[in-house]
């Protein structure tokens, strides 16, 4: 088993596909090696020795010594310096370097080789560079490895800086440095209750297992959960040879991105610090330099201007690293004696705008495919485009000014600016004059509407998941949810920060549902670019550079994946946007969201407490109109494409009023007695309304109202039609766990269905199908198979009885349990592959085994996350459906799926 | 294909065992023929011509006409007489027969062939009776197949009673019958439009239509639906030829059975009519007479006496039957001038006392093997045998006090006491709140939802096998019928008899369905006999011979079955019971029942409001030594057995008040304010509790409760293991739905279990397992078979979330859904084995396939259902756990199921 992989003199035992077992950072040392870029010699101990030190009690592999001591040799021996001598000391880094990126995750150690007798030879050129590595050595040391708090070291840096009235350690006399030193080593000693080690190989191990012990470390463990990054793939370890920025005034060190990681801008990009360490950089004590000339605003003075032949190395190695990866590189280099080392370059992280812009222009440039193009841009991230944002100036003044009034989680990304409504109600009418932002403790499904009107929304309870951040989301809403420093007085009309003055409803409030900033006062804000092209038409398409190449990559995307994109509108607008943003159909319109308008809820409030099957008919009647002037309006907008409408799902008594003030109205409004509301109010309540009387078995019981929706579907579709448009409804049974439900209903749908369209003397073709939503619709899928022309699962509720978790209610545990790695994510954000999963393949599975031809597609929240995308491609699914905005994340992911699904197919 | 079967000389086409083709009936009279038992020759028509009628838009196979014309001649052959001839006509009857007995649910029609004409041959002998059987045949087919109110008949015939003087039908003269079949006729032509057929060929195809159509009327539809028989089974068609036994007083008719439907007894036992038809004992127009002189009570002339030498056959005929059959059998006969004719021979229904009583004797007498008596003896019928029964001296005080209110005959065993209601509407109505005895004259077909909500069934009129007696035998319900000294008026809404007051709907009413007994008032019940030998110890078990036999019974099944049966109880009581019952263990014990006790309720509430973990652990300490108690005891009475423990599983918020007075008088009780109550009690509110905070999720977020739990019970191990009992907890982790759960709690388990086995310096192995109630536990269990070391499946849950069904709120929907049969059965009574079912295999093979040696079992109310036993016993399961009551339930289908298994793998 080999270990130890050695790097340097132009030659490397690995190379960029050796990411496994390297480390990221490893595998692109090798790799710069051996395309001959200067770096300056080393090791990496590799990731498999980090498996075996967790698997065998923290200890290593027996033969690991030997390998690290052969090529420490080797190390020695490219540079002509050895460990621990006296005359000319090898000081090496030791650093850790996972799979994945995890920046700033884990510890690192610089001139470790540092001792008593080493710094004299170190000193013999230098005494100050030497005295400077040396207390830096013990500080950084002590505190990773021997777990002393920096802040005793850094008190007694800033204690001598006083007394020496030097403004920067860079004016320390070598003198006071020497003195520090004793003063370091006493505190290790007090501190740390023994001698700092001087024996350079202690040091070097005492490293080695501090950057092991450094993959389980809180930060790490945290930064993993949040970046999905597996806990068994362990980091490896790189020991190099080290070489100084801070050797004098002819060194520096910098980080650099080859292009813009902002804006994606084909501009080399990067900040430098003269005489000083990379730690230096990273840590924020200095403020960098830029690197280029067309960087600098100010009157900085560029590394292009400071050490021009220097620059035009780097320049030349960048160019090298780009077109060798073929993607945007972020590399870390240092400067010694004017000559120029890399020490890292690994892919770099971008914003959406970027990786779009990144993506085509290599496109252009011919680095890469069409293909490649698509693979490169995280499809979460593509949202960013179409978000509106604060003017970037404007913002950071208002925070300046103090009107930061606190921060919540940033649920929904783009900048909103309006006025506050503390109900949905009010919400709604105040928006008829000026943008509102919508103020709540919570959200919940009757302040649908109030959501729709607002141009923000902001909790200041909820998760990720919540009602709120949920809706807002599938609306494209900026939100900011769990803003817990915030509080909501209802019965004030208050929105209270501490240290502010209490906000109140009409006041002026912006979001930032991107960072989650919440501030007070106005903002201006504009749409997006892309929105302002495709939805908007306040902007040409020759004018936005950022709408060409979205639509550029999205139609790359579109050549690639077999998965159908739809999505979940239940508005015309809705409609016309998502089909604007490329949905190739409706896979979910949830007509009871129809229900909830204010002249129609009146209607199905009297349908809900007539008397008897004739009075109930006679409120669906006065309903009718309206759902079928939904159903056309929807029509209109999709022609041609299909339209798959949900028949009624939720109980009915969501429709009627729950508090007694609000019982009291309604009973007024309808001629009712309260006493008697009250009662058929508590009558319909339901201890579990999730597992209650809804869906098709409400169907069942009152076969009249979906009869209704029937009707308005295929009346609707008849006018429209005679219109000469294309209407392609498909209607969609709910909340079916038995084969005799869908049998009912489908005949029932059916006979409705020519009835209605005889009457109209129209023909259409129209395929009735049902949700899966239920575990046992997915067990008994071959029944169901036989009698539906589609499915659609249904994954949020399918999730939802899966678990048996209530989704109204997990926020009680479901937090704990992702972080406790119960659960390795929210399985209401991503589908949960392992148990939820083998219902939706098997369901697909037997559906198909019954009928060939079944179309199968998903409608849940689901249908807009990346991951359980890959996942529905791989169980052959026809089609997912998302919200309007999700859309271009969908079609996106859906190419990345295809991809990936080829690649693993072979 | 062979529609129709010949029976007849000695010779049938059929036999015993065609049942499915022949149904009950036609496959007895076949095999009956065959055994030299004297039958009136006739033919069937067989259940596959009435499935091709269904099939078909209610036509029939072209060919089934020459086949039924080809039958007739060999029966007019065989008898001597021809359908239709002026002379010497042949009558037959016509009726129905299904595969399983559904006793006076589908039509007869009786004296078919008789017109203007014919009747004329039969006046030739006997003036009075052809023109008796003429005006019954119009009647009745005027009934059944023109559908013409048999009311407009009965009318007429009771206005010609009165005008003639006669007390009885019996007692019409000759000449007024003549009239009176005019009078019928104009019935017809007014009432039905036409004239009565006279074409006897139209009389008997449109018998037979009628015959098939009622396979599917109101009546045949709710009884099937009651005993589970499929509705695709159909009924078949006996045409027979007819023998009189209302020919003269040389004549009679009568049903009977091999030995006591009730008790058991080996004493042949039956009524007869002398001069009447087979209808006539069926309505209980008249009271019947006993067939043996032992069944005299009064001054009754019994057949035995009245016709020596016809009961002597009678006798043989049966004794040869019963040993045919090696059953007891349910026998029809005619007697024509003195010649005995079986028309029926069928097993005959019983009660739990004589099923058990019978299998038993059968035993001793050599005709059956211990499996034999052991399949015989339907499971559920078994817990008769436990039902109460009136304490003794309470009785004989009330009758010696002048509460006996009559007498009637005991039909259906056991005690019964409550609330008159005289309908059966008001039966089910009041049924909701009180015990109800249902008080009718006589019950139909339409009183059946109104009997099964009865505690008990009285009848004034009607002998032993009417409808009443019949189905409440069925059921399981106390029953007296022809108590002909009480008077039913339903006008004034009383009953009465003579020298008591009138009772009114709503007073209490006693019976005694053993001795026929019936009282005035309410009555204490005292247990039965084996309950006093097995549970109470107040009786020998020397004195009780249906103890012994029903300990014999189960004892016989025991040695067959391989399921094991194990109890849910909670209480050293119950766990005391139920091992008497037979049971191997507890299979699931419940903590929380112990949460809720009185001194306890209010620990448990500081726990929950506790206001961090120390409040919490404060609290739990009270609370730990109650739960120690509880587990001691239990462990006290199940010495040896294994004892499931689940760990606390409801969500926290059922142990809070929640209306605003409870929560008043709890905030007051422990020093709490009330909105500060109020405000926590809505906190830990709950949209679907069900799927909320609750079973190990809990235990994930406050550790602290399940160690307690786990204390508890290892620490009563250990008390109890130093009074030399050996303890054996099995510890059980509730609603487990990722491995993850049952990983962290198997170790909180195994840790706390053996700091406290350490510090009681007890040794004691205890298993922990878990419970798969949650559909993703059933698809992950090879996951969790890996840490299990049992699996119990809670069904009841786990069809809530397969099914999406809410127990507490499916009562709106669910009956529906049976009613429309959409689901067969109620999922919660018996298990649904298309969905839920899969999910049980599925468990279970993934679970053993990760452990081959891992115990499952069932806990769910399914433990304790025949039908779901069978199930289980396919799925290979350990053992089933249900209530102490239906152990014995279990033991007895678990044997049953062993069989059929055993018979279905050959």
């Amino acid at each position: 088993m080999k270990y130890v992989y050695f790097f340097g003199d132009g030659h490397a035992e690995g190379n960029a596909k050796m990411k496994e077992v390297l480390g990221g950072k490893g595998a692109g040392l090798a790799e710069m090696t051996n395309i001959g870029v200067p770096v300056p010699p080393g090791f990496t101990i590799s990731t498999e020795v980090c498996t075996y030190f967790y698997a065998h009690g923290k200890t290593y592999p027996p033969e690991l010594k030997d390998a690290v001591a052969e090529n420490l040799a080797r190390v020695e021996q490219s540079v002509g310096r050895k460990f621990g001598d006296k005359e000319k000391p090898l000081l090496v880094s030791v650093r850790s370097g996972a799979r994945a990126s995890m920046p700033g995750m884990m510890d690192t150690i610089l001139n470790l080789g540092l001792n008593d007798e080493t710094v004299q030879g170190l000193a013999r050129h230098d005494e100050r560079f030497a005295f400077d590595s040396y207390r830096r050595f013990i500080q950084m040391y002590s505190d990773v490895v021997l777990e002393i708090d920096r802040e005793h070291f850094e008190h007694e840096l800033f204690a001598l800086r006083d007394r020496v009235g030097a403004d920067s350690d860079a004016k320390i006399p070598a003198e006071s440095l020497r003195e520090l030193v004793g003063t370091y080593k006493n505190i290790v000693r007090e501190k740390g209750g023994r001698e700092f080690p001087q024996d350079v190989h202690e040091q070097l191990w005492g490293a080695i297992g501090a950057v092991f012990n450094s993959w389980n470390n809180q930060r790490a463990i945290t930064y993993r959960k949040l970046n999905q990054i597996p806990d068994d793939w362990g980091t490896a370890v790189n020991v190099q040879s080290m070489v100084f920025g801070n050797m004098g005034d002819d060194c520096a060190t910098g980080v650099a991105f080859t292009r813009n990681p902002s804006t994606g801008e084909r501009k080399f990009f990067g900040e430098y610090l003269a005489n000083a360490q990379g730690e230096d950089v990273v840590a924020g004590i200095r403020t960098p330099l830029p690197i280029s000339k067309s960087q600098v605003v100010g009157g900085e003075k560029s590394l292009e201007e400071t050490m021009p032949d220097v620059y035009a190395q780097l320049e030349d190695v960048y160019k090298k690293l780009e077109s060798h990866y073929r993607d945007m590189q972020d590399i870390e280099f240092t400067i010694q004696a004017h000559k120029l080392y890399l020490l890292q370059t690994r892919t770099g992280k971008r914003t959406g705008f970027a990786a779009v812009k990144i993506a085509c222009d290599m496109v252009d440039e011919g680095l890469i495919s069409h293909t490649e193009a698509v693979a490169r841009v995280e499809a979460g991230q593509i949202v960013q485009l179409l978000a509106p944002m604060f003017d970037v100036k404007e913002k950071s003044k208002a925070v300046q000014g103090g009107r930061l009034l606190g921060r919540g989680l940033p649920a929904g990304p783009g900048a909103a600016t309006g006025r506050i409504a503390f109900s949905a109600e009010r919400a709604v009418s105040m928006a008829k004059d000026d943008p509102v932002i919508l103020v709540r403790v919570e959200t919940s499904p009757e302040d649908i509407a109030g959501m729709h009107s607002a141009a923000g929304i902001l909790t200041t309870r909820g998760g990720l998941t919540s009602h709120a951040a949920v809706v807002a989301r599938g609306m494209g809403r900026p939100c900011v949810v769990g803003a817990g420093n915030l509080r909501v007085d209802y019965s004030k009309g208050e929105l209270r920060s501490e240290g502010h003055e209490p906000l109140e409803e009409g006041d002026w409030l912006s979001i930032d549902g991107t960072s989650g900033e919440i501030i007070g006062g106005k903002l201006a804000t504009k749409p997006s670019e892309v929105i302002q092209v495709l939805i908007d038409n306040t902007m040409q398409e020759s004018e936005s550079e950022v709408f060409r190449n979205f639509d550029r990559l999205l139609k790359w995307a579109d050549e690639i994946r077999s998965l159908g994109v739809r999505t979940n509108a239940d508005t015309p607008n809705d409609a016309r946007v998502a089909r604007l943003f490329g949905a190739a159909g409706i896979g979910l319109c949830r007509t009871e969201h129809m229900f909830f308008a204010e002249e129609r809820i009146l209607r199905v409030r009297e349908m809900i407490l007539a008397r008897d099957e004739k009075g109930r008919r006679h409120a669906l009647e006065q309903l009718l109109p309206f759902q079928q002037a939904d159903f056309e309006g929807i029509f209109r907008e999709l022609a041609g494409l299909p339209v798959t409408i949900r028949l009624l799902d939720p109980p009915l008594h969501e429709f009627l009023p729950q508090s007694e003030q609000q019982i009291s109205a309604v009973a007024r409004d309808m001629g009712w007695g309260f006493v008697e509301l009250r009662a058929k109010v508590n009558q319909l309540h339901e201890s579990n309304p999730m597992l209650g009387h809804r869906g098709c078995r409400l169907a069942v019981t009152y076969p009249e109202i979906y009869e209704m929706q029937v009707r308005a579907i295929y009346q609707a579709a008849c006018v429209v039609k005679k219109e000469g448009i294309d209407a392609r409804p498909e209607v969609m049974i709910p909340l079916v766990g038995t084969v005799r439900e869908l049998t009912i209903l489908t005949e029932m749908v059916r006979r409705v269905g020519s009835e209605t369209l005889k009457a109209n003397g129209v023909e259409l073709p129209v395929i009735v199908g049902t949700m899966i939503e239920i575990p046992r619709a997915a067990l008994v899928a071959d029944k169901l198979g036989e009698v539906a022309e589609f499915f659609s699962f249904g994954t949020n509720d399918l999730t939802q009885m899966t678990f048996g978790y209530s989704r109204d209610d997990a926020g009680t545990f479901l937090p704990e349990y992702v972080d406790k790695k119960i659960l390795p994510k929210d399985p209401f954000e991503s589908i949960d592959q392992e148990g939820v999963g083998q219902l939706v393949k098997l369901g697909t599975e037997r559906g198909r085994g019954a009928n060939a031809n079944l179309k199968v597609g998903v409608c849940g929240e689901h249908g807009g996350d990346p991951d359980s995308i890959r996942f529905f491609r791989t169980c052959g699914l026809n089609y997912v459906s998302c919200s309007p905005y999700r859309v271009p994340v969908a079609r996106l992911a859906a190419a990345q799926a295809e991809l990936e699904f080829k690649h693993y197919e072979g």
